[in-house]
């Protein structure tokens, strides 16, 4: 996110429904329905206007006819790109210098390699402040389910808030649920949080979330494929969720139920060489159920926390703060096995022989005769009238009344 | 758990201080601490009884003389053996039927490949109707946390119940919080459930656990390698957990906080080659963290229920209900991608037309024609008369009030 970009004269209102490019890809993203390989195959091949032209003549190859033919003779891209001026959005193209050309690369190559259903978009609708191609950098999707539970959505906004905090930019679907609390977290620390959606910026969709996506817009963005106008639908969800998978370094799954499309996120993912994390939850919540199987099935890493997201999808920084501290100590920490023996051999008042000792730890006499000092000397022993003892004020060994003697820090608390 | 065994003439009784081999395995469990290498490895090779004559005189190897030193003037075992008479307890030794050797064979493997800390028991003090080489058939250790949380003793009780209920027995190590909660589970499930202490049979440790562990040797059986009136030590819960591994498939951890014995848990069960399993919980609590890092760190599959469980550590048998079970489905679920998008741009009440269809869902017209009677003879459109619609009863597309229209199951609550 460097700051000499940033100072681009206005590029955030680059659209211009004069601008020959722009028209063409405008009129091809609503000739044909998302993603449509031969389609982008084909304008790779004679760029955006030439393509344009020939499909509107249907002068294409047959697989290029197959994807355009139902919508071909309608040209709408004039009308949208005005209305885009008008309500304050533009839209993005590969010819760009706003376009996110790096990440997008991982469709690309994906549809090289004989993937399907992951062509990479003919350009983006984009509403918002922030530049989409600083955005993605390093930044990370939270999704999951719509029917999420209250620890679901509180997860979801602890991490995404967490996230920005720490610099990493949250994409999400703005859905109900997992998604918006996703988005809100994000917004609360700030930002910059971006919503990719599976219909128009015009849809209104999901209605709870206009104003939401307003605020979105205000502090990040929200991009789609899809012309304004195109409505919702199941599939679209499906083909939105590669956009997802491809802007950002990975993606967490927050909840999801049994019967969900969290496979297909991970498995998109997968697809594109991008990490799937899941977080866990409660055993007995059905909407951790689909984290759960991602799990345990080895198609996502387990998450907890923003450290563990930072650590999962690999960013280079400063040591976290949490690995680089070190874990509480014991006084007994230091001590080898036999040491530890004869120190759980002491008792907390009656001084016991060194030959007591012995017996009770199983240690050969001799043996703790050289450990008692040294116990002595790190104040984990002391001697008295009837022999040695445990020091005052550190921990004993276990009663058999199940709590721990002395004072200081408890036993472990699983063995 | 074979009938046939069950009928032997009283094996749970056959202690008896006459007998020369109890007497010598007796004397060696009292003469060294265990894990013993040294002393195990002199038994194997003389034969108890000679072994232990030869303790008792000091005429060992040297690693056998740092083993015995300490305690080899104090033979309690006639004691020992009277009082476990009396008390209803029994000496177990691999040369009793009783004996669960394959099991165990698990620990000498892996201390003849040189792993430490892991040398096989000389002979186990058991108490309890169950006998040991029936109840390790295909058990599973259920432990973690002592201050574990109300869902943590929540899921191990009934993990452990489903696992007593599916013919599994239950192992643990009785301690408060997750242990004495998956005992309480397999107990209401009617048993067998076995707990491996860390200290002598007769230490009533922990306090408040003697009415449970009473109840766990009605049902099941209480075990330890270390004598009676061994105290209970920190050293001897890590070396007792070695039992708790090699006795069992595989080691379930409910609940272990951060700096926890979890990862020795998994670690010794690693080295057994057995299986090592965690329950995950709500990422903001510090008794889940544990089973997260066993589980993010791959030390430890992910368990959320008794099938998973069983899937684990893979018990042949039957298909398990949930995975034979289908799926609930939906209408559309045998729609192919194009016949799936058809259906979507269809409305609720207003007939549209085949051209219509096409643009909307982007198929090519002459496909819509073919798919819209393949969806009439599904029960999913129907035509009227302005067009095709939506079957009346069938779901809808997602309108953009963020609702779903029409009836029957909903959309997929992730994407």
């Amino acid at each position: 996110m460097s700051e000499q970009r940033s100072v681009d004269a206005e590029p955030r209102r680059a659209t211009c429904a004069a601008d020959p490019v722009h028209r063409a890809r405008a009129y091809l993203l609503g000739a044909a329905e998302p993603p449509a390989p031969a389609l982008v195959a084909f304008v790779a091949r004679h760029g955006p206007v030439e393509a344009a032209e020939r499909v509107r003549r249907g002068e294409v190859p047959d697989p290029v006819a197959q994807e355009t033919e139902a919508r071909r003779g309608t040209d709408r891209s004039e009308r949208d790109l005005e209305r885009a001026v008008k309500a304050g959005y533009r839209l993005l193209t590969p010819e760009d210098d706003e376009w996110p050309a790096w990440p997008l690369l991982s469709l690309e190559v994906a549809t090289g390699r004989g993937a399907e259903g992951v062509a990479p978009p003919l350009a983006l609708w984009v509403r918002g402040t922030a530049r989409l191609d600083e955005a993605v950098d390093g930044a990370v999707a939270v999704v999951g389910a719509r029917a999420a539970t209250e620890y679901g959505e509180h997860t979801a906004a602890e991490l995404a808030h967490g996230l920005v905090a720490d610099g990493i930019g949250v994409f999400s679907g703005a859905a109900y649920g997992i998604d918006g609390a996703a988005h809100r977290g994000a917004l609360a620390a700030g930002g910059p949080t971006v919503a990719v959606l599976g219909c128009g910026l015009d849809a209104g969709y999901p209605a709870g979330h206009v104003g939401l996506l307003n605020r979105v817009a205000e502090r990040g963005a929200v991009v789609s494929e899809y012309p304004p106008g195109a409505l919702p639908a199941r599939h679209r969800f499906l083909v939105r969720n590669r956009l997802l998978a491809a802007l950002t370094a990975g993606t967490v799954v927050v909840e999801a139920g049994k019967r969900s499309g969290a496979r297909n996120t991970s498995s998109t993912a997968g697809t594109l060489g991008k990490v799937v994390m899941a977080v866990p939850g409660p055993v007995g919540s059905a909407m951790s159920v689909g984290c759960h199987e991602l799990i345990r099935d080895a198609y996502a890493t387990l998450v907890g926390s923003v450290s563990d997201v930072l650590d999962t999808v690999g960013r280079l920084g400063e040591p976290r703060a949490d690995t680089a501290a070190p874990r509480p100590r014991r006084p007994t920490d230091d001590l080898g096995p036999q040491a530890l023996r004869v120190h759980e051999a002491l008792g907390e008042r009656r001084g016991r022989s060194p030959d007591e000792v012995a017996e009770e730890s199983g240690v050969p006499l001799a043996r703790v005769r050289a450990v008692l000092p040294e116990l002595e000397l790190s104040g984990l022993a002391e001697r008295c009238e009837t022999g040695w003892r445990l020091a005052v004020g550190v921990p004993g060994r276990v009663k058999s009344s199940g709590r721990v003697t002395g004072k200081g820090e408890r036993h472990p608390r699983t063995r």
